[in-house]
């Protein structure tokens, strides 16, 4: 009987690979998603004996990480990838660019060459730190097997922040099929912090000054708290609530107050900050263009405007808002939610963004996750989704386009129980199009909605923006997704998701509405006819 | 009339992306491989003010880098790549690793920010030289526009070598758009040096010294004129000729004389290499196992196995090798051809990896390119190319997978009138299946062969290796291609390539007879049944 507690106590040996799965789970780390090779078998070989950690496999590395991008905004924590050796990382770097401007926490692992074989500039061998460096802000690999539980539960850390991102830990394949330690601690939680009581009372005085003042939300920000505190400091104080445009996930919808995007072009954001003194930030960068044109200015607030710090990013921006409003004396309004009515359906007729715009906005159910990666027509769908019932929004976030239907996918990994829809640009899905065929594994519930116009249409506006006169033919052959035309259906259903084309306003409002009323994956090519 | 000679050669003001193109066809880079985005529009636009610089469109960047690998292998000289910014940059790294590998010839160009847009960390900014280093021999961006034209031609010559290798160009959208000076000079061509007197002496010494010696041959020794010299001297000495597994390119079939590939596995390739006291390397380094395993050397030579260089990789082998064949007086004998006969054609029945080997080899016509991605199946396919019509292999070379496709796309671009046959694993296939519409777009004579088994069949094999037990059901899932099953007719036709399907031997040879006898693009999917 004395023995029982020894025996007890004795610590099971297991190998690198079972110890890091242990340690993510510690960490409530519980799914991997992953594109692994032989480097990394020994981790697919113990998701047996450590049958709480959900392995889904991408056939592409950039379905993986764009996926662990959307379940983070989701749930506020990481998932957990795998990838195979520096080429396997460098698939997936796009997306984690996208994830590191999301601000999303994410735990890759990489697996790396044994230790022994790393001398020998076999096929495989690069750089694997360098890869991870430009996306990750924290790298590191694995210096002893014994260190696996450590290093693990510091990558999560790591990814959890403050500030939250891209954790990169490195495993040499001897490590993960060695005998390792115990699993790691788990890391303690960040808690976002208050900005301190100063800042706070400087920035009502802001507000009371009479200058004309904006508050750009971004981050945390953006979710129904911090609307509904926003929303009370108009009423109470008439300063206009702007929202950052790549924010990570925006709360909207019925019931949820509204906040103003910043557009796209350089011109019109401009214009809708002309005039203001000071932007007030709270959790947001001063607002840049997303690209340069010659002779025109980079920042879009006006020269000379004033900016404070609410809350940075790594401090918690709603109740930040709160504190604020109250500081004001700002009334506790139930009445600030956003009035837009929730739309008609189109009439039947050609088949343009509005229309695609209205019928999403009239059908979406309530808590439906949209993932948009629409481009050129995004300015005609976005209007009528701010009547829609309640949503979360998950736009491109740092501009690397093949993110929308992996970020899709993610999002329905994090909220079983919830609709998700992606609304993709045709150019922009081909980058991740492999992202259907795990939604089909999966059974995840997403209508993938292709806008298909057949080109890079924004490429022919930027053409011009950046001073190239007309398109010349050869130049428009580059900017042409046709010649031949993509099938998004027969693609689509190669990957085992249903599909259906719709060429006019009421094929799509008959095909978007059987997919609201159907869970599972789904695809509707719709077919776009040019808006003047 | 004395005017007229100034005016003749008052340079016309170009911008800098017109200045680049025409840098490049000065450097005989004619071809423009691109997925461009806003800050490469001026590039764009030059193509129709520079006609000769003929612009190809991928929907993927990797698709793009891989296509330049192949056509570098087939001309010995550079593509360029456009690529947007550090995303577009980051998708195409994985097939520039393999690039790097096979020592290809590489011109990438990459966007960026205008300069004065840089400081304010709009969404797409990212460090682009950091991902550009790990894969580029050469990284430069560029500090003013009237830079471009010496700028550009530093970046063929770095690319040329020796060594070549993968040249990346970073260019500021303003220097695209401003007024650059005059397009660069060619650069000089390098040529590529005989090795010293002394050491091809001391080499033909240790083939006369009554060891056991080996001749591994790589890089342009593997084409005929080397194969052709390494054969007299096995003719003459017998000395035995082996092969680099991942050499960029190697000639083979009728006419040419065999070299023994080393085998994948380090079992078998250390058993073939059981007993040689001394290894001649010809443009060659020693050979080493692509993956390390619990408890076996990296090394696939023998322990003490003596290494002498014959030729460098920067140096003429195939020179080297007919000075070495001189020097033992070793006969010029046209008699060292591969006696291989061409294989029969299969038997009906189920459709296997050695039936498929054995049609390809019956009906690949002379002078065709095979760009072979198989993995799993690749050992029953091999022996039977053999005795195939004289043609080009080109295998992957740094084990990222996902090149067979593109490389087969840049084959075809840089050799039209030659039949490309792309031999391609399932799994393998698909980080890269976009390749198909650039396929389907330029009409390339490109037969895709899809070996289906729905499985990362290596992967089944890798587990156990590395010292798993059999593979549980969990784990089992994540390397199970399959439910659902890719439908790889659906997929090709969807990009426009058409396609058929073959689950039976006489099903494969009727198609792949067709596709031999039809030019233009077409893909096979051939259901394998699993050999015992």
């Amino acid at each position: 009987m004395r023995g029982a507690p020894y025996v007890l106590m004795k610590r099971t040996p297991m190998d690198g690979a079972e110890c890091l799965l242990r340690t993510l789970l510690a960490n409530e780390v519980d799914l991997c998603l992953m594109n692994p090779g032989t480097s990394e078998m020994r981790f697919v070989a113990a998701l047996d004996r450590v049958p709480r950690m959900r392995g889904v496999l991408g056939l592409f590395e950039g379905v993986c990480s764009g996926a662990a991008d959307g379940y983070a905004r989701m749930t506020g924590k990481p998932a957990a990838t795998l990838f195979h050796l520096g080429p396997g990382l460098a698939n997936a770097l796009a997306n984690l660019h996208n994830a590191r401007k999301a601000r999303s926490p994410v735990v890759n692992i990489v697996g790396q060459h044994s230790t022994q074989h790393l001398d020998h500039d076999a096929p495989l061998t690069a750089d694997i730190e360098a890869f991870a460096r430009p996306v990750s802000g924290w790298v590191r690999t694995l210096e002893r097997a014994e260190a696996m539980g450590e290093a693990a539960s510091a990558a999560v850390a790591a990814a959890m922040g403050p500030p939250a991102g891209v954790a990169t830990l490195i495993v040499p394949a001897d490590f993960s099929w060695s005998e390792a330690g115990d699993p790691g601690c788990p890391a303690p939680r960040p808690c976002r912090p208050l900005p301190p009581n100063e800042r706070v009372r400087l920035v009502a005085c802001a507000l009371r000054s009479g200058q004309a003042v904006g508050l750009l939300l971004s981050g945390s920000a953006l979710q129904a708290r911090g609307l509904r505190a926003a929303a009370r400091l108009r009423a109470a104080t008439g300063v206009r609530v702007f929202a950052d445009r790549y924010a990570a996930r925006m709360a909207r919808g019925a019931g949820i107050p509204a906040a103003e995007r910043i557009p796209y072009f350089p011109e019109p954001a401009q214009a809708l900050l002309a005039g203001f003194e000071r932007l007030i930030l709270v959790e947001a960068h001063p607002p840049v263009s997303f690209f340069g044109y010659p002779g025109l200015r980079s920042s879009l607030a006006p020269a000379g405007c004033a900016f404070d710090v609410l809350a940075s990013e790594d401090e918690d921006g709603a109740a930040a808002l709160e504190w604020l409003a109250q500081e004001v004396g700002a009334p506790s309004s139930e009445s600030a939610a956003s009035g837009a009515p929730r739309p008609d359906l189109p009439g039947a007729g050609p088949l343009t963004a509005a229309a695609i715009g209205k019928t999403v906005g009239a059908l979406l159910p309530e808590a439906a996750i949209v993932s948009d990666e629409t481009v050129s027509s995004n300015e005609r769908i976005w209007p009528h989704l701010a009547g829609a019932r309640s949503h979360d929004h998950l736009p491109i976030t740092g501009g690397a386009i093949g993110q929308g239907l992996p970020v899709a996918l993610g999002a329905a990994l994090a909220c079983p129980g919830r609709k998700v829809v992606a609304l993709e640009a045709d150019g922009s899905a081909m980058y991740t199009l492999q992202s259907l065929w795990t939604m089909a594994r999966e059974r995840l519930d997403v209508t993938t909605v292709i806008l298909s116009n057949r080109r890079y249409r924004i490429l022919d506006i930027e053409m011009q923006r950046t001073g190239g006169a007309a398109v010349g033919p050869r130049a428009g052959q580059m900017i042409d997704l046709g010649r031949p035309d993509p099938d998004w259906m027969k693609l689509a259903e190669g990957f085992g998701v249903p599909a259906a084309r719709a060429a006019t306003a009421e094929d799509f409002i008959r095909e978007f509405a059987a997919s609201m009323r159907e869970p599972g994956p789904s695809l509707i090519e719709a077919a776009l006819t040019q808006e003047a």
